[in-house]
């Protein structure tokens, strides 16, 4: 019995070895491909250059789908298609305008307005200005010291955070439900600090909270050297005071049919279920999209034509997902949750990569157990080691997938987690352009999400 | 006895409790003080743009050293002096020509003469070129099919390593030894591929070995794109062959006296035992030296007054040494090690910060074996993770403290290492400015080296 035993240990001993062998060998397999004969770089390059900007709902959004679709198909994927969805369609208008007033003096400053907000009165808005740090400072303010003012919106960034993630987190209810709740005290517009901790002159926009039900009042994004100069004056020009001036001409029209793009390399064994990989492919108006989120989506398709370039046969059918609406209403998202619960599909896991194509830390696993995480990282975490993307944490996933987690039980959500030092230098400002993303640490995120994947399809949770 | 025991634990496991606990509470406000109040960053720009290249014997080179003291006295620290060397000095003289001769045609490329490589006679030189793609080959082919040509090395950067510093270590020979190896076989000039993956337009310089037995010729190094086009007309046009001319008037000058530049926090225990941490001064004559290496000199001051800043009184000195002729001599680094012996100064550790200003990613430990790696990263690792530089291997160290092995024993020799991805895409290249240097990447890796420094200065190895 005993030795019956030993040898029993030793063969499961052997078949562990194997497998790890295996899978270590298949691992580099992955990154060979991806590192010398990379796709993903170039085909940014083509999103980048020859489309640009595609916010939901706009022509570009369109042709952004239509070349997304052949590119997949050029890819020779078992399965691409589209799947239909909604989107709101918000317009910027002419491009905003904005000064300080100080005396006589009319200092023009850099916004932008915020995505989904609403115009200025075409002859603008000029107000005395009130700067906030907090959405608890303008509850304690009240409507005495708000009404009929500008709020200012002025909380930096808190750069004592190592991931630069944290500080946009901590900071970024003052765009997205600042100007709602300056509304509520009779704020006739809002200013708010670009969200980055980089002192420059680009404006960084972003969605803002739509209040159905209230008053919707004009809200722009200021470029955070603009911001520390009102801020000065502000402190300087006591009587009189400052006053701020701003035009926006913003539109928010008829609601649009567009299209989340799928790719499918389907299972050899579960053709029924799945493992997601996603980025979105809607872009902000001002620049190009390159880190948010086009090299997401790109490297999404990559992850599949790797796989399938060095010979691998996935036992469950794996899905790139280029969501549609992420940065204004997350249909695409929604939509994507809605059709999987109504196909009656079942998803292993969703991985999402949307925080730029820098060189990768590793993954975060939402809503896990530690004991889920420490099995995690004892399976894995040593063949993710030597490729640097071995930081297997419990943490965020992603606002695509997010609404899987109500729709889809037992699916696992995962977000893929690059260096995030330079994000917010880029993210939502006419920067985010394609020079400012680097081959290798996109091509890096490429295998690293392959390698992933091919462990998920092999070994399950 | 039992119960002495079981308490004496317990004193003991509380005593380390409290030493973690301590040294958490450090290594956080080491960050906080990089990160909120960091003056690395301006002083990088001031290096850049005020005093800009300063290549070994430069009248810039001099004016770095004067900067720098300067820089040193005014953060306060306990000594601040400089160390005389004398060092190459070697002037590139007008810009380079270069072109492949296509029948009549005449198509220009851009080249840059390889650092302490001499002049070709005024008229330049016209030859058929051989390229190769190893010394091997070259050794292979021999005299026969060399003399008289221009040799040509044409390897390029092996993508599939992980770590960009393995691929130019492993491509590196071409241009450090190909020269004085195909002089050997009678060639009369060598183009080297630039050390790059990036497919560029820019030639990357650096160092080759002068042969002071053998004959030196010219060489250069080329753009990898001219390389690419060098190559691929070499192949399309057997007869005629395509043929290259080059001109270069480079110069090597005497000896010039120059400087280290040493700072220094005095030990409150042991301050003739030290730990040193530092980069070099120098630069290539063709950019700012941004990440090459005014990001090393620049953190390594930093890490010194962000000590002061947070009050930490240091039982060991600590150093700060910006050594001089890294580039193309090493002898700042041959002096401070012959120094250090000759004053009989024990020194704990050195850290070199030489590979980029970027995302820190950990550290790597010279020739140490792997109990004593273990050791560290059971100490150790636990505390640096929050901060994501907690990678502790072994690995080399930096070419300037490189010489400490010889002179002092005991030394532990440790490398700073930062995230590799972009490093050789401006390494040696006008592409080597202050723009490309990323403020929350540099300070990271000032606090990061700081927390290391104090945990040696705590607990020792």
């Amino acid at each position: 019995m005993k030795k019956t035993f030993t040898l029993l240990c030793a063969a499961m001993l052997s078949a562990t070895f194997v497998h790890a062998q295996q899978d270590s060998l298949m691992i580099r397999k992955i990154y060979d491909e991806a590192l010398v004969n990379g796709k993903s770089y170039e085909s940014l390059r083509y999103l980048c250059k020859n489309i640009g900007q595609r916010i939901s709902g706009s022509a570009n959004a369109q042709k952004a789908v239509e070349w997304s679709k052949k590119l997949m198909e050029s890819y020779g994927f078992d399965k691409v298609y589209l799947q239909e969805v909604m989107v709101p369609h918000w317009v910027r208008g002419a491009k905003e305008t904005a000064f300080i007033i100080d005396g006589k003096n009319r200092i023009p400053v850099p916004i932008a307005a915020l995505g989904m907000t609403v115009a200025t009165p075409k002859e603008g808005i000029t107000a005395n200005v009130i700067e906030v740090q907090s959405l608890k400072e303008l509850e304690t303010l009240g409507e005495a010291a708000i009404k009929g003012k500008i709020v200012f919106f002025n909380r930096p960034f808190d750069p004592r955070f190592i991931e630069t993630g944290r500080a946009y987190g901590t900071a970024g209810d003052q765009r997205f439900m600042g100007p709602a709740a300056a509304a509520k005290y009779g704020a006739v517009g809002v200013i708010v600090r670009s969200l980055t901790e980089s002192l420059d002159d680009y404006p960084h926009t972003g969605a803002t909270l739509v209040d159905k039900d209230g008053k919707n009042i004009p809200a722009a994004a200021i470029s955070t050297k603009a911001a520390n100069k009102l801020s000065a004056m502000l402190k300087m020009r006591k009587f009189p005071a400052a006053k701020f001036y701003f035009k926006q001409s913003c539109q928010l029209l008829p609601d649009v049919l567009s299209y989340n793009v799928v790719g499918e390399l389907t299972g050899t064994a579960h053709p029924n279920k799945f493992i997601t990989v996603g980025g979105h492919l809607d872009s902000w108006d001002l620049a190009e999209g390159a880190h948010d989120d086009g090299t997401g989506v790109m490297q999404s398709a990559e992850v599949l034509r790797v796989l399938k370039a060095v010979g691998y046969h996935p036992k469950n059918s794996i899905r790139a997902v280029f969501f549609m609406n992420e940065e204004n209403g997350d249909k695409g998202g929604i939509k994507y949750a809605e059709l999987a619960a109504q196909n009656k599909e079942e998803h292993i896991a969703a991985i999402e990569t949307d925080e730029g194509g820098f060189t990768p830390r590793g993954f975060s696993f939402s809503d896990v157990s530690k004991d889920f995480i420490a099995k995690v990282n004892s399976n894995w975490k040593a063949l993710l080691e030597p490729y640097e993307v071995d930081q297997l944490t419990i943490g965020g996933a992603g606002a695509d997938i997010e609404p899987m987690k109500k729709t889809v039980p037992g699916v696992v959500l995962i977000g893929f987690r690059p260096d995030s030092q330079r994000y917010f230098d880029v993210h939502h400002t006419p920067n985010d352009v394609f020079e400012n993303v680097n081959k290798r640490e996109l091509e890096l995120g490429d295998a690293g999400m392959a390698a992933l994947i091919y462990l998920i399809d092999q070994h399950g949770f």
